[in-house]
């Protein structure tokens, strides 16, 4: 299953006026989870970036259906949502403190080389890493 | 015309270390947009908020196309995309400094009372206010 | 010893184009720390503000020693500089992944009463609580 | 005078559950206000970066005494404190909508070769910039 879990604790400086947390930390958590989601598989994106590979968001789309608020344990799921050829998409759903489904979420990542800019392929070994995980 | 344009420049706090406007924060740009279209009609969100209107966002999407580089002074075009009713649809497009298009979003927000916190019908001033405009 | 260990982890967003934490992003992480110095003492600051009590910051001071990177897990030292009467002050020390000091910190807060919004002194439970730790 | 002016208008996502800025923002206006000083006298801080001298914050110092509300006009005032060395000083004041100082702030950045990430001298143009705006 190519999916993790992680354990996000809401800063104050995520809320705003409305009491609750401002829709565009989302997309903070998000990257959270999906970058757990790669050192799950035992890679880590620093690395990646050294190496001459980033992953830039390309489309982003979030579904806000309960608020959050400060100071709650937030339970984001990260899904791998197909093989990664030049993108890599990714499915999330974010469920509050009660276990309500507070928000759902996915997004597009394409892989970069750090040297050109131009689009390459998804890097072999996180595709075998992956491969491993899902037989 | 229901459109408004704002300019934004660029925040170095806005970029990441891919040397870009980190995806994030394009959320805070949209906002601004539609909240200066609120202004060019007159209405201001800090006072709606008073009166006991809410806005908030229950979904957003947001295509990436160019990056964003710091300092660059970005051309927002907010539009409202039907009569709003218990909801009401933003559209954006992002033009970096040379012109080219360089994100896509559509926002979708919902009326709430501040005090029962349920969804309300958009005040009749503002639909009055978005009426005039079109005819 | 009215001091807590808070153990953050460096968000990708939290970078900037130089490649390194931003300067105004240590602000989050002190916060961190100094919540996690009160749920430490058994006390909810959202609990407080429900409460009656907010805790706004009056004055903060950073020195930055050395850059944080990305993925980095910090080490953050929080400390209660003396007995709060209508001030409570707070010093820092950050330690980067090496254990090396990378900031320190002093921050004061005030006491104030969410609804008359002026100033009050530290409320009884907290005082009786950080005496019970210094014997 | 080595004295700019800056406008900013505060934004929705600034503010916290507090209702008012949240701390850690000041940050990022008194980053707008240096960037802004350093135009006015035909300098580009993407352009300095670029050619090869960066220059990150190494201590930060606000005095938080009015707070600050969505919507409000802020006028930020940037002061250089000294003729530039090694190290660049600045104080800022910051007035609200109704002119009432809100904070006063002071940063020390340093130059720093983006090459070899050592401290350098204040680049002659922008010493020489100075100059002639002090005689």
């Amino acid at each position: 299953m190519n999916k993790t879990i992680s354990k996000i604790k809401v800063r104050y400086a995520e809320t705003d006026q409305m009491g609750v947390v401002h829709h565009a930390n989302y997309a903070l958590y998000l990257e959270v989870g999906r970058l757990e989601w790669l050192s799950s598989l035992g890679f880590s994106y620093a690395k990646m970036e050294l190496d001459g590979v980033m992953l830039p968001v390309v489309s982003m789309s979030i579904d806000f259906k309960k608020p959050l608020y400060f100071e709650e344990e937030i339970k984001l799921v990260t899904n791998l949502k197909s093989t990664p050829s030049a993108k890599i998409i990714f499915e999330y759903d974010l469920y509050n403190q009660k276990g309500e489904l507070a928000a759902s979420a996915s997004t597009v990542l394409v892989f970069v080389s750090t040297e050109t800019k131009k689009p390459i392929k998804c890097p072999a070994e996180l595709r075998d890493a992956i491969g491993n995980l899902n037989t």
